[in-house]
């Protein structure tokens, strides 16, 4: 199980490699909200999102004989550019198998960092592709969530904003495999125990309020919503850290996800991606159990085009 | 003449009323520039830009008799909403003359401040309509730019930028009256004398330019760009400090701004209006004066709606 040392070691290992993003905070949002809210923007990180916290920390703890990699994940979405950056970075190779179509701007990332691709035609051809390259090239797989050095990783993103912000009453979050929200849990209450953590689900998506709340992984079956990175199912390592540590849920509608991204936008002025959008959608709706307080959002992701962030707010 | 202490004594007005802006870096940006980049984000500004701090200075400095107000002014863009919260904020009614057609954002906003607005066909109109104004109503006009109080406010800005960043070779900044660029100088020069400081004036309205090297306020007539805020003329004030200060000018491509537009969103995952993507341009294009320095760029504003803001990088 991941412990607050954990984290505290990653931040060690990730320190001048990942940037310490800023805090922003908004007085329009402060008064939409009913509350007194900072945002941990994320969506400033390399890559353009948290990920490449776990995955450069993973990569770079791997055991002496994992260590030459090379790496093999799968992911169409910020895992990916996390793994390949952090490949660059330390000289390893990256494979990445990823489902089709892929986004050209994504393609092009990876390629910048060359990583290589291999294009699937669905998920279960990734998961056969993903095994081949295991046996084939002895590649090391680095799971985007459930994994504990990932999991560390992302923590280290709580620490950085509690050290900035220490009085912090709650903090929300959002949550897809839960690799992030569980590193949040555990430097949050690390630090400052009496910290509410709270999950934000699309309704499209609802497996994980479920899932801890029946204390087993229900799977993701047909999710329904724009927020890409939030319709996967928890992990066996991060369920049992969301049911121990999670205050509470919130779901939020599409259209809500929506609203906070055209917000993000108008009001603060930031690029936020709607799997983000959805930890800024409860305090725009002026969630009640948050009036009054102190409550942070990490801002998790700002990797949306301009062409589909406009065709999804029209 | 504007000192650095006029502009401190700004700043200690303007504490607690301004926003601290944060300073944003970025490894893509400073790759692209071959320039170590830092951006003091104004677009993070109450507002949504620099224009509020030398509206609420210039405002809460007025001599006695000018105290009570009301105010007036003519903008149509950020220096109404900046007049229009100072005004709010201290209780004193303001009237804002506004050309046709008048953006319905912005005069939500305006009447959301309790701000009158008086709309005009013209500028002509709108001359005669702030001296009705004044004469009516015993109305304080505060000028946008051409004031001595309103750039020492402007100039703040750069003092926070050089507390958090001390070691600047060189800073970049829009030009269009030269408010910002003056109170840019004074502040910059009065705590680091060696420090460059650039103006960044859009191809289509190369007035600036001209006024300096000419040393006399050469009109705009017809500009042509995108950038709305650049549209201006210098004053009487703003010329001679730009001719003291500048270290040079940048033009800068209409397709440069729109390029510079793209990038904040894509990469820095911020968003920056037309004026204020001038004078990220010099650094995507890789200006020969800038490379190996550690440059600044005061990011002026970030009041674009999403569509225009589409509309314009498609």
């Amino acid at each position: 199980m991941t412990t607050l040392t954990d984290i505290q070691n990653a931040a060690e290992i990730l320190h001048g490699v990942v940037h310490v993003t800023p805090v922003l905070t908004s007085r329009t949002l402060n008064q939409t909200a009913g509350a007194t809210v900072f945002l941990k923007c994320e969506n400033f990180q390399r890559v353009g999102a948290f990920k490449f916290r776990g995955a450069y920390h993973a990569i770079a703890t791997l055991p002496p004989p994992q260590r030459a990699g090379p790496i093999v994940t799968i992911s169409s979405g910020n895992h990916a550019q996390g793994v390949a950056l952090a490949c660059q970075l330390r000289g390893l190779a990256a494979h990445i198998v990823m489902t089709k179509p892929i986004n050209p701007l994504k393609r092009q990332a990876l390629t910048g960092y060359h990583a290589t691709i291999h294009e699937v035609e669905d998920g279960e051809q990734a998961e056969r592709k993903l095994r081949g390259l295991q046996e084939q090239l002895n590649g090391v797989y680095i799971h985007a969530f459930n994994d504990p050095r990932v999991i560390a990783g992302q923590g280290t993103a709580m620490l950085e904003f509690l050290s900035a912000v220490p009085d912090l009453d709650a903090v929300l979050a959002p949550v897809g495999g839960g690799g992030l929200l569980s590193g949040t849990c555990i430097a949050g209450h690390g630090i400052s125990p009496s910290i509410e953590v709270y999950a934000c689900e699309p309704t499209g998506a609802l497996d994980a309020i479920h899932s801890v709340r029946e204390n087993r992984i229900v799977p993701m079956v047909a999710p329904h919503t724009i927020a890409e990175g939030l319709r996967t199912s928890l992990g066996d390592v991060t369920l049992p850290i969301l049911r121990n540590h999670l205050a509470g849920f919130f779901p939020v509608e599409e259209k809500e996800i929506v609203e906070a991204m055209r917000f993000a936008f108008e009001r603060l002025k930031i690029v936020v991606e709607p799997s983000s959008a959805v930890a800024l959608a409860p305090l725009l709706r002026r969630e009640e159990a948050l009036i009054g307080k102190r409550v942070g959002v990490v801002i998790t992701g700002g990797n949306v085009d301009p062409s589909s962030f406009f065709a999804t707010i029209s």
